[in-house]
């Protein structure tokens, strides 16, 4: 037999013999040299080979045993556990449909975020975006071969080359030299950076009207740890909270971990149709209803306050995207109309500078400020990403911040019109752009049938085009018609040529696949078979 | 009446008159220009004053009552309310001992916060350290005024001037800079960066013999994140922990957040002693017993691994700081020890670099990788702090860690041992120190009575010097004799000089106090009187 794993490598790294020998086979087990079902050498063979005690190899065994990687028969060897060629990464072993079941020791709490996630997993196939597809025999197009610069419209945020990162690794690096000078204390306390909170709370007052000051508001690493955290505080089995419908998954998930009921409320295109529900808390998109995009109307967020105010309930306002608007000022936000302190206001800056950048913020009424504050020391007891929230206080004060998002309004402004445009001219007839005048996506409906909407995600894959579904973001609402389906054409990381070229691949896919026949018809244009 | 609000300045900052009003008068309740129970001037007589209509008056006052700034009486007028002169900051109105029954909105888990809290800030007095006090009338050495180096022992972590913040500095430009270049795609997932999580890995294979690749690690903000997401995963009411008394608080309010029990068992010179606890999660200091510095004995860490395994119970095993170890190779971690997955081995990083980086990690078993993946998710759906995860991994990966870990050890050790002779030589007979060969702190015995301790506490915060009492991290141990008084005596942010200094007024203290008089005489001293 010759040597099959890396055992002297390790040991060289490790310094133990049974820690080596079981990382070696781990190894070799993860990347396949082993497979599964294939029974690896006796212990005293092992031994033999590799100069070790077979107390060493023993011990190896045992461990990769307990890991699960092999399966130990009485009297017949150990044998490559049939699932130890995948990594257990998470995602993957719910893939395969690992049952939460079989996690006794976990709180009711674990096992509904295990529960959702194999729900979801299993869902996803059609509710997400369609990776692209290998070029079937059946597209004979040899033009889709030669393109290497395939198309995603699926949402990614503002592309790197758009934030300006020279300015901003400045900043961070003069706070980390600041921090290492005087130390970091009288800079935060557990509400986070007070400079950053100072900057927000200014910023909110000028261009929302929010009447907040610094001390009203908690930064956290993103707005879901806000979300989170407030539905922790304020659902949990035996309550029941409200969200839109479709719908930002974090948020149902968020709903869902803590046990309570979970009510999804139909949007028109005046958003969010109030409804005396029975509940005690609503998520609510009002500047910009995510996915669709439309605006929340003025009279309907006064009977949001009325519910809230008549319930004693509690509204989170998610305004995920109120920085990206070129068309005018926008409608007042719940929170500045919000008189009795019953509206979280909760914003992020991860959308206007990249995913990478982790820090969002609530604006908190009084009655729920100690709670949350509470609630986020618990995980974090200091303020996490301090130098970042002082660079971004910074580069606001400094009018850095200002000076990026005038600009990004403007590009973010002409790439829409560019793709409303594409999509009219080129797709007429196919999907119906939502209006909107702010974001970084466009939401369209898809006016086909459901079978052609399916047909055209596969044969886009394989043009080397895609897109969010936004059957991603729907609610099961008992009852009701399935929403027609859509699209979400996300724009912020392309280019106007990518857009154009991005929508022309749909266009010859739907040609393919004989979609704009009538479209073409009517416009006296030419029968595709 | 003279104008005493802030409106003209608030209406150029924000724009909306009623708006400016509100915050105006916020600002002047917040800073005492108007005095709780003062009557406001009514809605007519402002707007004249300010050219307002009654209206905007009105909605300011409206927004003012009910945020509970000020109350109005029916017919009475509008006055300010009895609290309003105090910035609602959380910790302010837990001081007040605001009622958690008064949130009826809140689950039990808040209110369980909200508890928790309450009892810490009662207990907090005598528990946790003292503030410097002004020198008292009776305290008459004129050196004391002339002293503005007033020395805290109050444990800080390393100081900041100790830190390569250069260094440090550059390698997060540099991440920036690649991460505005390429995107953040490939370097990281739900686990955080793979490179920092790679460069954990080999460094605990080597140094700790644990056997994990990157594949079994989570990174965190910080360890407390790891702790409460575990707590949350395996405990729930009807559950019960374990913890070692004397504890860090952080993981008792882990623990009673979730609604389990809590057995908080004695440690002794050889760490806690292990029993067959009715329990399914145990929390521990193996390394290095926190606070008291005590090393958990090799047969205590078989026991603890087999009452997990009889129990099917978890172990999570707190290595929080192994780094800094001047005393030779410590006993293998649990984990290293743990060949059935049943220990989660928690580190943190905010020790050895200062608390402004936020970076912990978790060796996770296979079993419970995928639920804490997704409740980090829940909170964190992106990795936060990436440029610095990065960073570190770079820094790792560069020697540069390594470097600064050689060079802090070596000084830590020197401050050790000079806080040792100084307590030793200086105040002989009134502590005992632990012994130690690690961390950043001695912790030591008070040998005598309770209230000569706490005399001594209040005399040296006139002398300007003050430590961290044990009693903070104490738990109450049913039918068992208290334990003795302790101190806990942080280092790594003082220097020898600092260190003598401080030592040098505590015995002033306890010769002021006649503390010292026993001691002397065995030794043939001069008595004070």
């Amino acid at each position: 037999m010759s040597s099959p794993f890396a055992y002297n490598a390790k040991l060289t790294e490790c310094g133990t013999k049974h820690l080596a020998m079981f990382l070696a086979i781990r190894e070799a087990i993860a990347e396949g040299t082993l497979a599964p079902g294939e029974r690896l050498p006796s212990t005293r063979r092992l031994a033999e080979l590799y100069g070790l005690s077979r107390g060493s190899v023993s011990l190896a065994y045992e461990m990769l045993t307990a890991e699960g990687f092999v399966q130990a028969g009485i009297g017949r060897g150990t044998f490559v556990a049939g699932y130890g060629h995948k990594r257990n990464d998470g995602a993957a072993s719910s893939e395969e449909g690992e049952s939460p079941a079989a996690l006794p020791a976990i709180t009711d709490w674990g096992r509904r975020l295990l529960e959702l996630q194999a729900v979801e997993a299993s869902s996803g196939d059609v509710g997400t975006s369609v990776p692209f597809a290998a070029p079937s025999p059946a597209s004979s197009d040899p033009s889709i071969l030669e393109a290497n610069a395939r198309v995603s419209f699926v949402t990614e945020g503002l592309s790197a080359a758009r934030f300006p990162w020279q300015e901003w690794k400045s900043e961070v690096a003069r706070q980390w030299k600041r921090i290492g000078v005087y130390g970091s204390r009288g800079l935060e306390n557990s509400a986070g950076s007070l400079s950053l909170r100072k900057a927000i709370a200014g910023r909110l007052r000028r261009e929302r009207g929010i009447p907040c000051g610094e001390e009203d508001i908690v930064i956290t690493s993103g707005s879901m740890q806000a979300i989170a955290l407030l539905a922790q505080l304020l659902l949990e089995e035996g309550k029941t909270a409200v969200v839109e419908n479709p719908c930002y998954k974090g948020i149902e998930r968020a709903i869902r971990a803590t046990g309570a009921g979970l009510i999804s409320q139909r949007t028109d295109r005046s958003g969010i149709v109030p409804q005396d529900w029975e509940a005690t808390l609503l998520f609510v998109t009002p500047t910009r209803q995510f996915p669709t995009g439309v605006v929340l109307g003025y009279e309907r967020r006064q009977e949001l306050l009325l519910w809230a105010s008549k319930r004693k309930a509690f509204i989170i306002e998610d305004d995920y995207d109120s920085d990206f608007r070129w068309g005018g000022r926008p409608l007042e936000p719940l929170k500045a109309l919000d008189k009795e302190g019953r509206v979280v206001y909760v914003g992020t800056f991860s959308r206007s500078m990249g995913t990478s950048l982790r820090i969002g913020f609530a604006v908190v009424p009084r009655e729920l400020l100690q709670p949350l504050l509470l609630a986020k020391k618990l995980y974090d007891p200091y303020p996490t990403s301090l130098a970042e929230q002082q660079a971004l206080a910074g580069w606001m004060s400094g009018g850095g911040y200002d000076r990026h998002m005038r600009k990004t309004r403007r590009l973010l402004g002409k790439l829409e019109r560019k793709l409303r445009e594409c999509l009219e001219t080129n797709l007429d007839g196919l999907f119906t752009p939502f209006p909107a005048d702010a974001g970084m996506h466009v939401y369209a409906r898809w006016e086909g049938t459901e079978a052609d909407y399916e047909r055209l995600i596969r044969e886009c894959a394989v043009q080397g085009v895609r897109w969010k579904n936004g059957s991603a973001y729907e609610l099961p609402s008992a009852g009701r018609p399935k929403t027609p389906p859509s699209a979400i054409f996300g724009f912020a990381h392309l280019t106007e040529r990518e857009i154009e070229e991005g929508i022309r691949r749909i266009r010859r896919a739907a040609e393919a696949l004989s979609l704009l026949r009538d479209a073409y018809r009517e416009q006296g244009g030419k029968v595709h078979a």
